[in-house]
């Protein structure tokens, strides 16, 4: 098999690039990298990426890291398989571009601490600070009045068809939906409409199966 | 004219841009936004920008914000002015969309942190916070020793030509380069090279000049 995803399952950059794959009906292979052993931090796998971060990505004898530069790869690379990903204007192309930035600098920047504060801490059993959930739901919450405008004028971000751009918000979405900050993704009906159509897409619904398989067997 | 950017010569993401029209040889006209006055999270700038943030910028009724998302609207729309700015061939292509996903994640979240303690706060009379300078300039090294690494095998980040992301690393660096980080960057002979290369450049040269040219009279 020549695409090989090095992840785990636990983190939504892993997800990001494997609902990618869904989406574009490829086939590959998920090597699990054990981060709580360590091993992202160790070689072999500092060799596919430097900084010691989940995911590494191969095609051949190509080799990426990055989750967003890795989905970029292979919307481009796979434009005609599955989903198209990527607009063919110009104009919807830019506005993607645009929306992408926002996402990795807004509203991943807050929405990735609130997962982080609300469902990694409890689940590893430390302690939640109240005062950065306050912070950042506050953050989340501009970020979502601006997503509630926009998503006034098309039904998804880069304009009436799903894009590279909304496939980026699916994992952390998933995972803040699941805690207490659904209330603000609720009170926002464009939002809560694009939310609901990301997570009832069929790529995404296959990657929610092997999220919930890899829990049960952690659990059992 | 066609082309306007808002923004502020005072940050580095305002200056992202205005190297990228000058790279391309662009005619532009800067539209100065009064930070200080706060102009930019008020109207008419929140128009431009939700998130209030500088710089936005227009091509006629196109209008974008993201500095990022504005340089790679400028290298494609206007791809046979100037430099070249996006490599021809794919895997050039798909290595700068990495290395520009690093400058975003690592480079410039290390960098922007020490530039605001060791030249912004100092500049507004405000302390220092040296256990932040340690933590960012261990974090800066480290990704400068993955630099060094990456520039052993090419001139340049995606390959032996100057590209978008060696520029969007510009404005940042130059700042940096005057603090006592600039060590980090010449204790290592391939980095330094670089950032010759970068800060030499006839378009930084010009940029270079609008900055002291404003200084000056921001002084007199």
């Amino acid at each position: 098999m020549a695409l090989k995803i090095h992840g785990s399952l636990a983190t939504p950059a892993t997800l990001r690039v494997i609902v990618c794959l869904e989406e574009k009906g490829l086939k590959y292979e998920l090597v699990p990298v054990n981060l709580q052993a360590g091993e992202h931090k160790k070689e072999p796998f500092l060799r596919l990426n430097p900084f010691g971060q989940v995911p590494a990505f191969e095609d051949g004898d190509l080799k990426l890291f990055e989750s967003r530069a890795i989905t970029q790869y292979i919307a481009h690379m796979y434009a005609n398989c599955g989903s198209k990903l990527i607009p063919l204007d110009n104009k919807t192309m830019d506005t993607m571009s645009l929306w992408m930035e926002v996402e990795a600098n807004h509203f991943n920047e807050a929405g990735s601490k609130l997962n982080h504060e609300l469902a990694i801490k409890p689940m590893r059993g430390m302690v939640t600070d109240k005062a950065a959930v306050t912070e950042h739901e506050e953050a989340l919450a501009k970020v979502l009045d601006v997503y509630e405008e926009r998503l006034k004028v098309s039904k998804f971000l880069a304009g009436n068809s799903f894009t590279l751009v909304d496939l980026h918000h699916t994992p952390l979405i998933y995972h803040l939906m699941r805690t207490k900050v659904k209330v603000l993704f609720e009170a926002r009906s464009n939002v809560a409409a694009w939310v609901i159509n990301l997570l009832t897409r069929p790529a995404w619904r296959k990657v929610r199966y092997l999220i919930i398989k890899q829990n049960n067997v952690s659990a059992s």
